[in-house]
């Protein structure tokens, strides 16, 4: 099969070995991926990734390898944390904290690039009829800004603020915008703060918030170090502050505050399926504005460069027009 | 009256004037007071705090200004946040983060290291007839470890680590033993770690700790900016670290590592006085072993040196033996 192959560069690999389904595994036939700020960080050594990258995707199932027959020729997306299935995590139903997890597309495993994905069965998530393959692709990302609301009790009488206008701060923001509080995204990005506006979420200049103590709630996904201090500053005493962007290095974190005004800061990653996937089949969120270009699996080098530029949104990969 | 004075070096003034109650306080004898680390940074500057240091103290109403006439001639300790009464927090009962608070002996309002103290009425609490004065001054520093149970719910199913075996560390692990919970102490001195397993505490030498991510809770009261980086190493992935300590400087914290094991963290300050009184009376919690040595107040100098040297635990100033 057709695959991006990363071993250090990023190329084309036109015939890859189409993967074999382990126990309990589907093969998938992939119709979209995307690409995410993660597959930017793996090409820049992230994880020390080698293989196909990728982890956004909607596929349809091909055959499946154990008792999940009624599958077969089902639409699907996936999540991306495959457990070991027996340690006290994956009992728990929490194979994302497994500590001998792999991830598609970002350790341990071969990922969505490519024509033909492996998946174990119980991973994948049906895409109601109706929805459309451009929208469903957002899943994985959704998901991870619903677990936002699964970790953390937003009230109607909280005044939360979200940092960063990124794809996961506006996917935040919107998600967090049908809660019924009061939200409020900052960002540095004009055009970027206008897609949410779009969606009646009020927005500012990062620049222009003011100094703080003020919010109940911070979400940091500005994705940069500096944006700890920044969400410190913003919480008030007895706030919480999600934390989602993940650096490579460490933070300067001035925690005295956070003891000092009594804080909570919850570390956020993936998230829920089941609430992103009938969000986005409701049109409940609305996802399309974040697409910046939908290029054919063909010109995927081309496609990453665009991901990579500056402003850029959600790029996708299209292997529908290749065949 | 007599009191010790700071203001960048610590001396004694023999004819400090007596503090006149405002509206709703009372005038406090002192009959004795602890030394906290707090005082020891103090002395080195923090908060910038010019005055009567000192804010463990137990004591006499000598007369109260206003609604509570029933105090006077009674045993006291004593809350030391003071809030200005009209802001959110104060009205929501959150004194301790009112923006415009005064804090005893530590901003803006002179402490307990002096013959009398005025304080408002509404932060005493009555000792419980019976209970020992070398005891109920631990009530402050020992509320601060009652927040722990007050903000996180330790179930008996937990495995908690509680890292550092100084005087709050100590607390805390006694505090927590009475849980249920499998409490255990890290710490680096062989005598106070001795001290925590005579009452039953599990401890550890903190060189001798496994590497982590088993631990539900950590409380890290180490007082020093690499015990978070010890606490995210021991958390279990959805564990909950409450920091406990406050260092001057920033922290080069790795946050990622929180992001990805959906660790929460929780600042915990200044703690309720109502269970560690009960305690303190009881004999629940056995203070007595914490206490390093017991000075007259007119040795109060000789006190801080003690304070001050390694391995030193609570030492207190009594003010009843000069009279």
């Amino acid at each position: 099969m057709k695959a991006l192959f990363f071993d250090g560069s990023l190329r084309f690999e036109p015939r890859a070995q189409t993967p074999a389904p382990g126990e309990n595994e589907a093969l998938v036939r992939v119709l979209v991926a995307g690409i995410c700020g993660t597959d930017l960080e793996i090409l820049k050594g992230y994880k020390g990734f080698r293989g196909i990258p990728g982890h956004e995707f909607v596929g349809v199932v091909e055959r499946v390898n154990g008792p999940y027959p009624g599958l077969v020729g089902k639409k699907v997306v996936g999540e991306i944390n495959c457990g070991c299935g027996t340690c006290e995590y994956c009992r728990k139903g929490m194979e994302k904290h497994c500590g001998r997890r792999s991830a598609l597309g970002i350790s341990g495993r071969d990922g969505v690039f490519a024509e033909y994905v492996a998946l174990p069965a119980a991973n994948l998530w049906q895409v109601p009829a109706g929805a459309e393959e451009i929208d469903m692709v957002f899943a994985e990302p959704l998901a991870a800004a619903f677990e936002v609301l699964e970790q953390v009790h937003v009230k109607p009488t909280d005044k939360v603020l979200v940092l960063g206008d990124g794809k996961l701060g506006l996917l935040i923001a919107l998600v967090l915008h049908h809660s019924g509080a009061d939200i409020l995204l900052a960002g540095r990005h004009e055009e970027k703060l206008a897609l949410a506006a779009a969606q009646n979420v009020r927005t500012v200049r990062a620049e222009e918030l003011g100094r703080g103590r003020a919010y109940d709630i911070v979400v940091e996904a500005t994705g940069a170090p500096e944006g700890f201090d920044a969400a410190l500053e913003q919480a008030a005493p007895r706030g919480t502050i999600v934390l989602k962007s993940t650096v490579a290095e460490r933070t300067p974190a001035f925690l005295t505050k956070a003891v000092v005004d009594e804080v909570t800061i919850v570390g956020s990653r993936c998230g829920p399926f089941g609430p992103a996937v009938a969000a986005l089949a409701s049109g409940r969120i609305h996802v399309r504005p974040l697409v910046s270009a939908v290029y054919p699996f063909d010109d995927a080098l081309a496609a990453f460069d665009a991901a990579g530029r500056p402003g850029a949104l959600k790029v996708l990969l299209d292997f529908r027009t290749n065949r």
